[in-house]
């Protein structure tokens, strides 16, 4: 297998349906490698996504700018260089604060998911 | 299991053993989620790594900075935005450019890695 290089530049951002001015990025494709992949997320500010929880964990890394994340029944404050861990199942939910987007990573298994939304956010 | 939240101001920035001017920060650890964890690269300007291989693939996101890259017989130049897809086993090697840091997010399966010195680069 060769190794290859992208950019974001290039690569398609598509609204994510259920969330508010949210759109999505795949870095990586499921199938690529060793079972993972690596998606970008890119809110505009006020945007966001409801509470919901996932069957697949995700791994996260804050780029840019600012959010209110729900993680369980905790409210955290997140900004770049922040590190999110969230277990499959585990409920969650992002509103981007300030005047800039708020940019994240998401690495998650290649294991198929299914989003559901959870009353309480 | 719950979700946890950390930040990269709180993490240990470790040197890494072979390489100049380069630290590494452990983001999530290994046998903490799915079967891969996170990782942060930071090389001071001039700094890098050596022509080498690992036994695990590499996915990885330029957050900052720029550099030289060796992928296999080639020589790219990634930025912040650049995705970076290096399979197990393939020659590889980064010179950090210009006048910033040159960091990089460089996500890893959990499986055991050894990493071999190569000659040409």
């Amino acid at each position: 297998m060769e190794a290859k290089l992208r950019s974001t530049d290039d690569l398609p951002l598509e609204p994510v349906s259920g969330g508010e001015g949210t759109a999505r990025q795949l870095l990586t494709g499921p199938g690529e490698g060793a079972g993972f992949h690596m998606r970008r997320f890119v809110m505009e500010p006020g945007g966001g996504m409801p509470r919901h929880r996932n069957q697949v964990e995700h791994q996260q890394y804050v780029l840019r700018g600012r959010a209110s994340v729900g993680l369980g029944d905790e409210t955290v404050t997140v900004r770049a260089g922040s590190v999110v861990h969230i277990p499959a199942g585990v409920p969650h939910w992002y509103r981007a604060e300030g005047s800039e987007p708020f940019e994240f990573l998401c690495v998650v298994p290649d294991d198929p998911d299914r989003i559901e939304l959870v009353d309480g956010g």
